[in-house]
């Protein structure tokens, strides 16, 4: 795995809070990352897949929830976490278009791991979280194939590469290129360290908008892109992107409160420069790994622990925090891509030392 | 109190679950209701009051969760239930207009047992539903004072009389006497024996519509009633009224799952004959008094007992059952009266054993 | 199109409004049905769609609305639904583990259609609905394919079967073979009439809580199929069903008031005895076709049309006597199927007279 | 009134869009707001209201929405908002215990306004919101009476102050003294101009979050305050306020997209530092002056203009940067106060040219 510059690097601290030992949502126990990159001319595309846990997820679910910002977005599987409090296979990300592919993928493998589906119990419940890669990426080719979701969700492991990889290879963000990024918190509850990581698909924002750690060098980045394109001014853009964002946390939470956490993942996205623009679908799920949901324990109560919603507050500063550096992150990671029609989207990293 | 006659008395038996040793929600231990009732001529209001258990609910509170069918309605508090998932007073039912009144009633009792709010804690969340019984009662007039929310608060018992009583004083539903109703359902999961009650103020509905255990006998009912009116034809009305449902139960379940449960109190409102009409707002709040939890728990967790959601379809059945039988209980045991302008409106016991 | 006979023609009368022409959902002008029927053997499955207008959906949207009751469920969709107020193609119903093939069919023809999708225009967003046909289909062998989903879009006409068809060919519902039905009401407003159609895909609920017309003949029917099975009894089971409704109406309404009145579909499957169980993805999508909205129309305000929320109560009662009578029309005009491990599924109409 | 210095007097200047001609909730034609202050050693509240136009609101409503993004909160009001899409009070805040009060008055007034009333039409929906005052306001005491509210509502004006004022009395907002701020946005779409409002009553955060224009400022600021009070160090507290956000527009938008609009509020907010703490009610509540909707208009459709979503990004963008900016004027317009038992709080103008 290559060496690449995080944010951090460039002396840019988001926030207060401790950040975890690898700054990334697989801080969390047992989550894991997986991509795989598509990535030739007009083909700028690939999935990433976030498990919660190595095992078998819909024999032993997750607490989870979701929540929409803005709708105008084709995730799918938030109607049965809203009303089950649970997910039961991993979270895939890949472009718009390549869902149905990548919920087939998640319900081929969890067939063949569970036998008893669609025989002695129910069906299952694919999650699925997109962004359109349409400006680099040919997305009316279909290149997404169940095979590249398959693959993604076998190379998960705690380690895992950020920018242009994966669902972000071919997405853009403010003007510049976007992808995967992630960050974490750590913070103390009544003498016990608790975790929590986000990772983001960055795909939003018009350049004129950026704010870099409080910083609105958005106009000044606008004009450094234009220089690059030989342009005199560059035209300012409708905010037509997405952004996912997955929370992960050790922390136990009830569904309501883990809702309540990931709702503030929109102040981070909003401190980045985002409005939250019409055609943008900002979405974000959440899970607690803190239990293990069996598929089916009937017959008598399960007993969860819960914290007070006054303890929960340092989880929500976490979130906030790690949304923010996820997204700088993806921006920084992201390398310089030409990809259909020979368009070209640059790096953050091109543009950081003067813009700071 | 007086020996009323209750649906059952009748020989219609709603559903098929077992019954509470009361057939109302006090069965669910604990809980209490009290009622003041106010009625003299145009004034024909009061209030009635539902406490989750004797003690002081805004230091050891309830889990709750509220759901709204029709949004057509004055309701307070539902905000905060929705946010943290419980109750912190008891439930109190008047008219639109007294909700202010009733809201501050339960602020004034609340800073009288708690002398820590807007000291060292903070404010305290009032709940109050309402129905409009502006047919009867001189609405405009404000009869309800703060005294009488109090005095309900004080004679709420586990025994208590239903019909046009308390809050049901001047209700009118589907043409006839409405007012307030009970029932209970007992069932077992895993050998334990639960139970789940309801009470309802009904308000709500078009004599047309009236469905009597699943008999359509609402244009028989028009008749009858214009018949005692004088009249060759009643006309039909729209559905101006509301109903407020309240459910309690004593399984161990979270909010999310309670949510899920008092949603289904809309079918068993909807087999009486009601399609929750324009005017009608139509709200359900619950409660469950399986754990109580402490105002201020910081520093570690709270342990909870969570019932799988495969076993709590009992309680879903429970609380259709229970509904559809508190609303002819409401009926039922609901006097003829004789309110604003001499307009008077029928008991259903009036039409009773012709109908059937 | 063989004929069937319906509710209606064993003089059971669900209501009191008029009914339309066909008393189907296709009664509102414009608006399609058409079906593709997979049965064989352990085959027992298949796609039914509904076009809201004859032509391209993408580039003219109707304005729509979702309401979930209970989210056990895989639609997809409404998440743009509920943020934009409309649909952009063609609804589509299928077996739980053929949403995503349903899906990128959708894609697919919406790529064809449409050639600036991906290139100067957004993405389009599919509408899935779904229910488990486990019992009688081998849900594991994945038998639809894109081209089914092609061949029931092509084959979408004013007239269509209903009963054991397209989406409905494996459903089981109460006990008694379920599927396809359909309903329609006519009401006047202001010397204005309107249609307002109800389509259902009935998989849901347990035999013995069977309602038809009010009238519980639950046990006596679950006795029946006991008897007919050579079983002394019939086991009650579980409600792991789901149903989708599917409301079409050319009432001018806003997608706020669209939704209201979709809510109340739930009223009329809670009369035929459902309860909402757990495991019942019970999910509610309407249209409405009095306005046709431009994919593109910024630079200027669309005027539109919107009934006064008094006037929309015929609405309501509309959807609710369309939904009863739709559930019903599935039951009887669904046939007795065999299907995988022989297991058998009859239809309603072999108990019908004797349940009267 | 007094000429008070705003945030952009001090060379501080939100965002990049066009302000009104006040810069303030006012500049929307029509809307006015009044206050009423009670300010007198530990009385240190009041009341604000807010008139979206100068007519009879009950007979011609705005359409209107509200967005829950924390709801520790005691508004009241939201549910039939959201079910109807429209306003029809002044909407009224105040400090927390004192919310009966202003709905009471907000009933009285309409009663007499409307004789109609309790007679021939329905009730009234009061909305108010609210923030809790007890650091600096004794809240027990029950300061705030009917009168209060009337007055401000006679005081409403084009014209009106800003800072520690009406409700914005005794409230404290990051460590400093907060209270009513506004801010406007204009923007053109198609030719023509619109304009955007917000006005807030600030409560919420905690110091060392501050974000001023993007500079994090709170650790200074907090040692800043620390130095002022004699103590070495500030303790850092809990988020226990809130924030009431009122967003008034002359757009013409549907309930949906309004609610989409004020959602955006959120970033506003998050960008002066708050993450929405746990106890921090943090509720907004829109709408707009396009329209005016009779109260009965029933037997023919209403003809509203609707903009397409693509046009309303400039709006979304407009809340953002008013709300950020509404909050910095509540902050620097507020005087700094002594309330009860000795408490003072200070103004951020104490403190200002040093944070820069």
């Amino acid at each position: 795995m290559q060496e690449k510059a995080f944010i951090r690097d460039y002396g840019i601290i988001i926030g207060s809070m401790d950040i975890g030992k690898q700054n990334a949502i697989t801080d969390v126990a047992g989550v894991m990352v997986g991509h795989q990159t598509l990535k030739k001319g007009p083909k700028q595309t690939g999935v990433t897949v976030i498990k919660p846990h190595p095992g078998n997820i819909f024999k032993e679910k997750v607490i989870a929830a979701s929540h929409v910002f803005n709708g105008f977005g084709k995730t799918v599987g938030t109607i049965q976490i809203d009303e089950l409090g649970t997910i039961e296979t991993p979270i895939v990300l890949t472009n718009t278009l390549s869902v149905p592919t990548a919920s087939e993928a998640l319900i081929d493998r969890a067939l063949k791991e569970n036998p008893d589906i669609g025989r002695t119990t129910g069906t299952i419940n694919p999650v699925v979280g997109e962004c359109n890669d349409m400006l680099l990426n040919d997305i009316r080719a279909g290149y997404v194939k169940k095979e590249d979701v398959l693959s993604a969700l076998n190379k998960a492991d705690q380690q895992f590469e950020q920018g242009s990889i994966g669902a972000g290879t071919g997405m853009v963000c403010m003007g510049l290129k976007g992808g995967i990024g992630s960050a974490s918190r750590c913070f103390s509850i009544a003498h016990h360290t608790y975790t929590l990581g986000v990772l983001v698909l960055t795909n939003f924002g018009r350049t004129n908008d950026f704010i870099l750690n409080g910083k609105p060098v958005g106009n000044r980045l606008s004009q450094r892109i234009a220089e690059k394109e030989g342009m005199s001014e560059l035209g300012n853009h409708k905010d037509q992107g997405s952004i996912m964002m997955v929370v992960a946390t050790d922390l136990p939470l009830s569904c309501r409160q883990l809702k309540r956490v990931i709702k503030r993942a929109g102040i981070g996205l909003g401190r980045t420069g985002s409005y939250m623009g019409n055609g943008s679908g900002d979405i974000v799920i959440g899970f607690s790994t803190a239990h293990l949901i069996p598929h089916d324990f009937r017959g008598k109560p399960l007993t969860l622990a819960m914290m007070a919603d006054q303890d929960i507050e340092e989880a929500f500063q976490a979130v906030v925090e790690a949304t923010e550096e996820a997204i700088l992150n993806a921006l920084i990671t992201a390398e310089t891509t030409t990809g259909r029609d020979g368009k070209t989207i640059y790096s953050l990293h091109e543009f950081l030392p003067d813009l700071l």
